[in-house]
């Protein structure tokens, strides 16, 4: 029963995303005499964890309940009360934990208060899925660094483009929903300045409930055309440029349409992505969707920067010689020196397959 | 219950893989009294069908037994006696069928002649099972066309090797393991003579109980050198070369060494598959492993004989705008106008991914 609770506490959780960063989402489960009394979970940054959510929204006496959540409850004061005083003075007398807090103010912390106030404590049930749940929180939280994630999407002989360049749509409509799912996921969105030349995109996510995520601009000459839909729309949409150039006159008039603009050293030419994250991370920006093109993936991935690759799979062949695929550059000499991956999930979207890998180092 | 046995059908069938070209293969069952009283398949061409074996192994009467068979019994004197004759003489009362035979001598003729003589007959148990065991057989009895099925490895990123040419390894052991089933399933194996020329291969299978598939090499102007491993092994290994060429000379010299010269038109400088294809079929060849090039898999491609696409996708990135994706040629302009596939299987082996699609029209 553990489990089942734990899963509807993972539903639950999820209903936060996109809007908890750079907090993480959690949710929990009150049980008593093997029913659910009450449910909650992280709403916003900000506001009230899940564990508090799940008290307040309680109506009865929560005395000898289990208490089941997906993170460690914290004991310390952030903007809200600690968690761990309101399970002890609720009577709560067990609490399951999905996952332990990586959070230096946290880590295990919470469990020992719960410990010493003799309220039973399991840890690690469904801890694969909680890790999974959190995985940019618990990143950012350990590294102050985005977690990077590069998306693509190629026919199956791995072409991102016919060979004059046309790429309306490799993928269905299903999958095409899905990226903006991600792009509601994950806070910040960074294509090359080639991308915003060529298609000139919004980058924003579609999704009805969405959140946009802030758009990152890797332009190392300062090339973005003022007309552009990114410049047009950045006293709306949050935008950064990361640029090599001083070109203060165009830096002052991008800042005038609303675009913060990162100055980056150049290494070889281009912005150093190890640099930029650095910035991007004290910014306050916990995870970033790659949607580049095949230089900047190639840069991101030899830089070490990207951490999980989420390749969309059509049921398609374009071939051609001339053709582009999602990764170019100069690329690696032998097989042995290539991107090591790990397969960590599959989703099938009507046809299009997405394939999801962590980038092994 | 039905599904159980016919499950069990299914796998006895699948132990004469590679045996059995151009017949079906065809596992049996006989149940009585909810036991299994004995079992047989085809074990190889000319020999005994299914049906006949698993009466001729059966210890007990047969008397109001079932039948579970994955193909429609034959009623047709072939190289052995119909099976129906044995079904019927055996007063087996009921028989369980999985697909119906295309085979324009049966095609529900043996069904017809069951229930004439009281027999209960039930089709359709796991057809889509049955259908795909004998997609081969299926294809070739209404086409006399080869069933072509293209198969390829590539990185995560779409590359075939990297920008240097090296490909050794892009998959594991299991998955390299699983391509030589494929060599033993499929009757024939097809490269182009760059392969040959580059990589001098053997295109064996190499599997310990494994049937060699028999080698075809596209070879327009019959440049295939006379020290390759192809030629050299050719009169132990069957071998075919098709060229445009009609350089008696040469074609004599390679003829002493056993390979088997197809003059085929050109058509556009290049072998036309489509004779080529009908060729084959006319030789009793009914399915080939495509191992092409880019080259010649966008050739087979565009010019329809490719019937389905088995791409194994490991977990690396080899990045490299000059390394070569798996088809090539001119390839098609716009998204629209691309090759549609139908994602019919997916396996997994340890980390690589085997995608397998058809090809549709």
């Amino acid at each position: 029963m553990d489990e089942h609770y734990m899963r509807i506490a993972l539903e639950l959780a999820k209903k936060g995303c996109g809007w908890t960063n750079p907090n993480p989402m959690v949710g929990a489960v009150i049980v008593k005499d093997n029913q659910i009394i009450s449910k909650g979970y992280h709403e916003k940054y900000g506001e009230y964890h899940a564990e508090r959510n799940a008290i307040l929204y309680c109506m009865e006496s929560m005395k000898g309940g289990t208490m089941y959540v997906t993170l460690e409850p914290c004991c310390h004061y952030g903007k809200t009360p600690p968690c761990t005083e309101a399970i002890i003075k609720n009577g709560i007398k067990k609490v399951v934990i999905g996952s332990v807090d990586p959070n230096p103010a946290v880590a295990g912390g919470g469990i020992k208060i719960l410990r010493e106030h003799n309220i039973e404590v399991v840890t690690g049930v469904l801890e694969k899925e909680c890790l999974e749940l959190n995985h940019v929180f618990f990143h950012y939280i350990k590294t102050k660094l985005p977690y990077v994630v590069m998306k693509y999407a190629m026919t199956l002989d791995g072409k991102i483009a016919t060979y004059t360049g046309e790429s309306k749509w490799i993928t269905g409509e299903k999958a095409r929903n899905h990226v903006h799912k991600s792009r509601n996921h994950y806070s910040g969105i960074m294509v090359g300045i080639n991308t915003v030349i060529n298609d000139d995109p919004l980058l924003t996510c579609r999704l009805s409930n969405g959140k946009n995520p802030i758009r990152i601009i890797c332009d190392s000459k300062l090339q973005i055309p003022l007309e552009s839909k990114i410049v047009q729309s950045a006293n709306r949409l949050e935008t950064y440029i990361a640029t090599g150039s001083t070109d203060n006159g165009k830096i002052k008039t991008l800042e005038s349409f609303g675009c913060k603009v990162l100055i980056i050293p150049l290494k070889n030419g281009h912005i150093d992505l190890r640099e930029l994250m650095k910035r991007i991370g004290e910014e306050g920006i916990d995870s970033i969707l790659l949607e580049g093109g095949g230089t900047l993936n190639y840069a991101a991935l030899t830089e070490g920067i990207v951490n999980r690759v989420q390749a969309y799979v059509a049921p398609k062949i374009f071939g051609g010689i001339m053709a582009i695929s999602p990764v170019g550059g100069r690329g690696v000499e032998f097989p042995n020196d290539c991107i090591n991956l790990e397969l960590i999930n599959q989703e099938r979207f009507d046809q299009d397959l997405l394939l999801e890998y962590i980038v092994k180092r």
